[in-house]
C-alpha cells in the first residue's frame, strides 16, 4: 500500500553543485558573537524564577510534604508538589508517560538522590532557593541499590511493587524487561568452532555532558493557553508530553526550541518543562527554570551502565560459527534502558549464521537514563569488539582481516532481523586497512586497537515548509532542532534542488504552532528525514514555478520543464520563450497566482544504517596506569556527506565522547547512594590537551533510500571507541581490560593483579 | 486561464454549526489580563534604545548635519543620518520606495514639521535623547504650504523639483497626479436634468488615532541577518520594504508581528522600522524604538485633507441624469494620496448613466499620509451624500427613497468601471427605512440625516497553514495580523470545515520565516482572503484524512468521503467500516504516513464590495455651536457575519471614527507650518461620553465570491458618517454645513453668517 507521503525511493546519481561543499553555517556568526539565544536567554515581563527541591536520599518513602512556610515567604508566588500533578487519563493508560510524570515530580517515594520532590516560583532566584529550604519533607529512608548486578540479586531492595513479576518468580523485582534477538542454533555453532572466547565486562554510566544545562521559560495565561521556550532536541515531543502530563489540549501549548548547546540524546526527554508549566499555571506568571550543573548530573539522564557477557566461536580460518551475548543494562529508577537496542546492535556488524543476544532492563536508585548517542550500542560493541579482537589474536589473524571475513555485506541478513540494503561496512574496513595510520609503527608501551560500529539510523515524522520571497531568496522552516549543523545541510539541499545560492536560503527551526509535527532530532535522523522533506518541498516549488511559467507563456503546464535553475518550454513549445529563472518567477508571484511555496509531510523510511571502523593507538604509563590516546582515526560511511566539515565534526565528536567514556567518565556513589562527583571538576570529560587531533576518512556508499544517498552520521561514531581503545590498551598493557572506564586507578590495579598473577605463575 | 490557486467560486448555501456564533476571541483573555505582547513589550539582551531627531521646520534645506558630539557622548552606540541610507538599486527604480526612504530619513530637505533628520541608539532612553540635542543641523528655512488649494496656486512653494510637470505647464508643481473615472456624457446629462445641485466642500486631515504608538525592536547580526519585531498591519510588507530600502536579501530579515493596539490603515506603512534596522546594523546590538504620541501625530500618516466639488442633476421624479465631482486630496509631502480611490468610490453607490469624477493628488508640507479605513472614500462620500440629500430635499423626495431610486443593484455597471456581481446596497436602504429609528420623531433643534457608503474590499496574496495535532486539536497559522478579531473568525471557519470545536483550534499570526507571503491586513481583506485560504487548507486536511482512512481500511481513496466530521466508506464500500473521526485519524497520523497538514497559497479574488446606509439624529446647541449625536444606526451588508459580535464592533468603530472626523478631529498648524495640537488633549477624538450606543443592523447578502458568502466589513462603516451627520446637522441648523470638522467654532460661525444673511434678505 503506497503511502501518501512516500518519497520516490532510489539514489539518483548526479553531479552536485552545492551539496558536498563546506559553506559557513547559518548559525555560525550568531554563535561566535554571542547573539544566539540559548535556553536561558529568553525572558518575559513579570517573569518568576523557579527552583526545584530534590531528594537527598537514594530511596525513601515521602511521608509528608509541608509547604506552608515556603508559601508564606514574601516573593513566593507558587509552590507545587505531587498534589499538583494529578494522573490524567492519557497518563493512566501509558506507563511510559506515568514514569515521566513520576520522574519529574516524585509521588509516594523518592527513587534516587536528586529526584524532584517540590518546586517553587518566586520573584527572584535567591527567594526561590530560600523557599526550598522552608519546605518540610518527612522521609522514611529505604534500602537502595545502585549496581545492575546487585539489583538483580534476590535480596535487593525493590524499587517498584508493580514491576518484574515475570522475573521475580511471582514477586516484584528490579528486572523490568527482557529482550532477545537472533537466529540459527548458537549451541551447534559453538560446537562447530575451533576456538571460543568468552568474557564478562562492565561499563559505567556516562553523562552526555552537553555544555548547556536544561533551561526553559513557561508562560501560561488565565485561559490555560500558553507558550514554552526551551532547550530541547524535540519541541514537538515536549509539547505533546507536557500537555498530556498536565491534561491540556495539545493545541494550547506553543513550544519554541531555543538554540541548543549540545544534547547528544540527553535533551530528548522532559525534566523541568512540566514543572515550569505547572508553576506558571499556578502563579499566573511566566516562570523560568534553569538547572545548574549539579542538578544536571543528579537528575537528568546519563546513559545506562551495563554488565555484559559475550561469547564468540570461530573456525581456524576465522569464520565465526556462533556469537552469544547477555546484556544487563540499568537505566535508573524507571524501566526503559536501551538494552533492546544494545541487543540488536551487538552483532549487527557481522554476517552470522548462529547468533543470539539477550538483554535485561534493570531498575536501580539512579536518575532515569536518557538517550545518549547511539543509545545502548557502545556498551554492547565494547564487549563484542573486545572479544572479536581477542579471538582474532587467538587465531593469529589481523583484526581487520578477521572482521572483513565476517562482515555484514550488501543484502546480508542482519543479526537482529531485517536484511540489509546496500551498506558500507566492508568499505570502511578496507579504507581503514589502507590508512597510513594502520600501517605505521608503534612506540614503546603502545598498542593499536580496531573496532567496528553500527547504528540503525532513524527516519520518522517530519514536516518542512519552503516559502519563496519576491527577490528570489527563500525561507525554509524545519522542525528538527539543529544540534549538529543541520540548518547548513538543509540550506545546501534546498539550494541544490532550486538551483539558487546557499546564502539565498534562510533556514529556521519552526515552532510547534507554525509547522507540522516533527519527531525529535535523534537517531541521526535530521539530515536524512528533514533533508528528504526539504528536497520534496523544493521539488514542489519547482513544479509550481513551472506552472506559473506555463501561465505566463499561455502554454500547458506539462509543456514546461525545470532545467538549469529555470523554467523552460519543452516539447513542441521548446524554444518559443526565453527561460524564466527562479528569480524571475519569484518576482511575478503576486500577479500569477499568489505566494509560491512547497510543503512536505513525511514519515520517512529507508534511513539506511551507517557503519564505521576506528583505529586507535594507546600508550600506557605503567607507573600511574594513565592511558594516553596517541593517534585516532575514524573511518565511517556517510552515504553522501552533505556538508563534509560537519560530517567530520560528527566523526570527531563521537570519537572524543567515546574516549571520555572509555577512559575517565563515571558516576561515583557514596554508600548511601548519593552521587559524589556531580560536577565537571570531578566527572572528568576529555579536554583538548587529553586528545590527539582525530583523523577522519569519509566513505561514501550511497544510501539507496535517499535521492542524494545520504545516511545519518551522528551516532555511529561513538559506537567503536570503547572497544577500539580497550583493544589498544589491552595490547599495550598485555592484559585484557574489561572494565570501563579504564581510569588510572583501575588500570593500575589491573596491571598489579596481572603482574602478581604472572609472578604466581612463574 | 485558470489560476493554480483558484478557489472554487460560488456561494455554497448551508446551515452553519460554528460560523455565525459569538465565541470568546482567542486573544481576549491575554488582552484583558495584560499578558498580550504589543510592540513595546519585546526586549532583547543588550538592547539599545533608539530616538529620532525631527525637523522643527515645515520646509527647509538641510545644509549640514554634524553628529560628532552626539557620537562622543558616553552610551551612544550608533548615529544614523541620510548618509546611512544610500539609494540601492531596488529603490532607484521605484519612486514609491524612494519616497518611503526619504520619509523615514530626510535627504536634501526637511519636508514637514517632524520629518526625521537623524537617529541615535544609546544604552538608555535618556542618553539617546541627550544625544539628539547634541546633533547640529544647519537648516535653510524655505517657504511652506499646508492647504491643498493653496498648494495648487501658481506661486505656491514647490516641494519637489521633479514632480508635477504635466500640471505646472512645463514647470514643477505640487500636483503629483490626476485621475479620472466615469462614463456617459455628463454635460448632456445635466442638460436633461430638472434640478441640479452643486457645492464645494472641505474636509480636514484625520489621524487614525490607534491606541498603541509605533514600536519595534531590530536585532541584526554581524552577518547582516536578523530579526525585527514590530507592531504592524503587515509584517511581510515590513520585511520586503525594509530589506529593499537597506539593500538586504529579503530572506535575511525575519519579521514577527506583535499584537496590535489598533491600526486602521495607519500601520500599513513603515516609519521607524528601517531606522531601527539601520541603527542595529551599525551598532551591532538590538535596537528598540518606541514612538511617543507627539511623534505619532507629527510624523506618521493621517489621511488626506480634501477640497471637493460635486454637482448632481436629476429629473423631477428623482432619476439622476448626471453626476460630476472634482476632488483635490493633499497627502502630505509625497505623492500618493488616496484620491484615486476617492474618485472611484465617490459615486459607487449609484447606478448612473452619466458620471465623472476627477481627482488631483497634491503634495504639501505635512506628514506623508497613510491609509485610514476606506482610504479616500469618506471625504468623497461626505460631499456626494450631502449633495444627494440636498437634491432629494429640493425635489421633495424622502432621502432613502431618492437613494433607492438611483441605487447600484445586482449586475449594474459601477461608476468606476466594473459591473457589480450581487451586492447589498438596496437591502441596506430597505432595512434602514424599516428601522424604528428612521420612523421615530425628532426633538427640537434636531435633524436626521442618512447617507450611503461603499468600499471595494480587497482580496490579495494570502498563505495559510493548518497542522493537525495528535489529540485532534489543530494549529492554524495565518499571516494577516489580527486587528479586529480575525483569529476568532479563522478558528470558526476552520472548525466549521473540520467538524471540530472552535476551542480545538489554536490560531497564530505566523512570522515571515514560517509562512508564505501575505499582503497587509487592509482593504477589509483578512476575514475574506485568509478565510478563503483557511477553508481551502481545511478541505485539504479532510482530503488527506480520507486518504488515511482509505489506507487504514485498505480501500481506494475515492471510496472514502468526509461526512459529519468523519471519514466514512462510500459507494460499494458503504457500511463496511465504522466511521473514523477527525480525532481517530489524528491519533494514527504517525503510523499512517506522518503528520497531517493543509496548506493554501492564494491570490484571492472576488472579495465583493460592501455597502451601508447610516441614519443619524443630531442636535445643535445654537448658543455654542456644539453638535450632539443623539442616535446612530448602522445598516451594513456583511455577506455572512462569521462572528457577529466583531462585525457589529466594526460597524460601531467605523461610525465612531466617522463621528470624530465629522465633528472635532483636525490638524491645527501655526503660520510657520508647525503642528500645534500633536496630542490627544488637543486633537479631540470622541470619548464614550460623546456618543450614543451605536445601533447596528447586519444585512446578509451572500458574496458569490466566497463559499460562506463572506464580505469584508471593516471599512465601509466609516464612509457614510460624515455625510449622514452633515445632512442631520444641516437639517437641525437649517443651513448646509460644508466644512469638516463641524466643530463648535465653525458651526457657530456658520449659524451667525446664516442669521446675518437671513436678516439681510429680510
Amino acid at each position: 500500500m503506497p503511502l501518501e507521503t512516500d518519497f520516490p525511493q532510489g539514489y539518483e546519481k548526479r553531479d552536485f553543485r552545492v551539496v558536498g561543499k563546506r559553506p559557513v553555517r547559518p548559525d555560525g556568526i550568531d554563535k561566535v558573537t554571542g547573539r544566539a539565544r540559548f535556553g536561558a536567554d529568553t525572558v518575559a515581563p513579570g517573569m518568576l524564577h523557579g527552583a526545584i527541591l530534590r531528594s537527598p536520599h537514594a530511596h525513601a518513602r515521602i511521608k509528608s510534604i509541608d509547604t506552608a512556610k515556603a508559601e508564606a515567604l514574601e516573593g513566593v508566588k507558587a509552590v507545587v508538589t505531587r498534589d499538583d500533578f494529578p494522573i490524567h487519563d492519557a497518563v493512566k493508560e501509558d506507563r511510559g508517560l506515568l514514569d515521566i510524570l513520576v520522574n519529574c515530580m516524585a509521588r509516594e517515594k523518592a527513587l534516587y538522590d536528586g529526584h524532584a520532590v517540590a518546586a517553587v516560583a518566586a520573584t527572584d532566584k535567591i527567594t526561590a532557593r530560600k523557599a526550598l529550604k522552608l519546605i518540610e519533607v518527612e522521609y522514611e529512608v529505604l534500602g537502595h541499590v545502585i549496581d545492575e548486578d546487585l539489583a538483580m540479586a534476590p535480596d535487593a531492595p525493590i524499587l517498584h511493587d508493580d514491576l518484574g513479576y515475570d522475573y521475580g518468580k511471582g514477586k516484584p523485582s528490579n528486572v523490568a524487561g527482557r529482550t532477545e534477538i537472533g537466529h540459527g542454533d548458537v549451541d551447534a555453532g559453538f560446537a562447530a568452532a575451533d576456538r571460543v572466547v568468552e568474557r564478562s565486562f562492565k561499563t559505567g554510566a556516562a553523562h552526555q555532558g552537553y555544555i548547556e544545562p536544561h533551561a526553559c521559560l513557561a508562560n501560561i495565561g488565565a485561559d490555560g493557553r500558553g507558550e514554552l521556550w526551551c532547550c530541547t532536541q524535540g519541541h514537538f515531543m515536549v509539547r505533546d508530553t507536557v500537555t498530556q502530563l498536565l491534561g491540556m489540549d495539545v493545541s494550547n501549548l506553543r513550544v519554541t526550541a531555543s538554540e541548543i548547546g549540545g544534547g547528544f540524546g540527553g535533551k530528548t526527554a522532559v525534566f523541568i518543562e512540566p514543572v515550569a508549566v505547572a508553576l506558571s499555571r499556578k502563579a499566573g506568571k511566566p516562570v523560568k527554570i534553569v538547572m545548574d550543573r549539579h542538578e544536571v548530573f543528579r537528575a537528568t539522564g546519563p546513559t545506562a551502565s551495563a554488565s555484559l557477557w559475550v561469547k564468540v566461536g570461530a573456525k581456524a580460518d576465522g569464520t565465526i560459527t556462533a556469537a552469544d551475548a547477555l546484556l544487563k543494562y540499568q537505566g535508573g529508577a524507571f524501566q526503559g534502558s536501551p538494552v533492546d537496542m544494545g541487543a540488536m546492535a551487538a552483532f549487527a556488524c557481522y554476517n552470522l549464521e548462529n547468533v543470539r543476544a539477550v538483554g535485561y532492563d534493570i531498575v536501580t536508585n539512579r536518575p532515569k537514563q536518557a538517550a545518549y548517542r547511539a543509545p545502548g550500542a557502545p556498551m554492547a560493541a565494547f564487549a563484542v569488539e573486545s572479544v572479536m579482537t581477542e579471538l582474532a589474536d587467538a587465531l593469529g589473524i589481523d583484526p581487520i582481516d578477521f572482521r572483513l571475513k565476517n562482515a555484514a555485506r550488501d543484502h546480508s541478513k542482519s543479526s537482529y532481523g531485517p536484511t540489509y540494503n546496500e551498506i558500507g561496512l566492508v568499505e570502511t574496513l578496507e579504507a581503514a586497512k589502507a590508512t597510513e595510520h594502520y600501517n605505521s609503527p608503534l612506540g614503546p608501551n603502545q598498542g593499536r586497537g580496531v573496532a567496528c560500529g553500527f547504528w540503525f539510523n532513524f527516519g520518522g515524522q517530519t514536516a518542512v515548509t519552503l516559502n519563496v520571497n519576491l527577490d528570489g531568496t527563500a525561507a525554509l522552516s524545519v522542525g528538527t532542532p539543529d544540534i549538529g549543523g543541520s540548518r547548513a545541510s538543509m540550506c545546501a539541499m534546498a539550494a541544490e534542488e532550486l538551483g539558487i545560492d546557499y546564502d539565498d536560503i534562510y533556514a529556521i527551526i519552526g515552532d510547534t504552532a507554525s509547522l507540522g509535527y516533527n519527531d525529535v532530532t535523534d537517531g541521526s535522523r535530521a539530515t536524512f528525514a528533514s533533508g528528504l522533506a526539504t528536497i520534496q518541498a523544493a521539488r514542489q516549488v519547482k513544479e509550481r514555478m513551472c506552472a506559473r511559467a506555463a501561465r505566463i507563456w499561455g502554454i500547458p503546464e506539462d509543456a514546461v520543464k525545470w532545467e538549469g535553475g529555470a523554467a523552460v518550454p519543452s516539447g513542441p513549445n521548446a524554444g518559443d520563450h526565453a527561460p524564466l529563472s527562479f528569480r524571475d518567477i519569484a518576482k511575478m508571484a503576486g500577479e500569477t497566482g499568489g505566494p509560491i511555496a512547497g510543503h512536505h509531510e513525511i514519515s520517512a523510511e529507508g534511513a539506511g544504517p551507517s557503519f564505521a571502523t576506528h583505529i586507535v593507538d594507546a600508550e600506557i604509563d605503567r607507573e600511574t596506569g594513565r592511558i594516553d590516546v596517541k593517534r585516532y582515526t575514524v573511518v565511517q560511511d556517510a552515504g553522501k556527506a552533505v556538508h563534509p566539515a560537519y560530517v567530520e565534526g560528527q566523526f570527531q565528536g563521537g570519537a572524543v565522547q567515546g574516549i571520555g567514556w572509555a577512559l575517565n567518565e563515571e558516576y561515583i556513589y557514596s554508600d548511601k547512594g548519593v552521587l559524589e562527583n556531580a560536577g565537571f571538576l570531578d566527572y572528568r570529560v576529555p579536554v583538548a590537551s587529553d586528545l590527539p587531533m582525530i583523523e577522519t576518512v569519509i566513505v561514501e556508499k550511497p544510501n539507496p533510500g535517499h535521492p542524494y544517498g545520504v545516511r545519518g552520521v551522528g551516532e555511529t561514531s561513538i559506537v567503536p571507541p570503547m572497544g577500539a581503545i580497550a583493544n589498544a590498551v589491552s595490547a599495550a598493557a598485555k592484559v585484557r581490560a574489561t572494565e570501563i572506564p579504564m581510569s588510572p586507578p583501575r588500570m593500575l590495579k589491573l596491571l598489579r593483579e596481572n603482574e602478581s598473577a604472572a609472578k604466581a605463575a612463574e
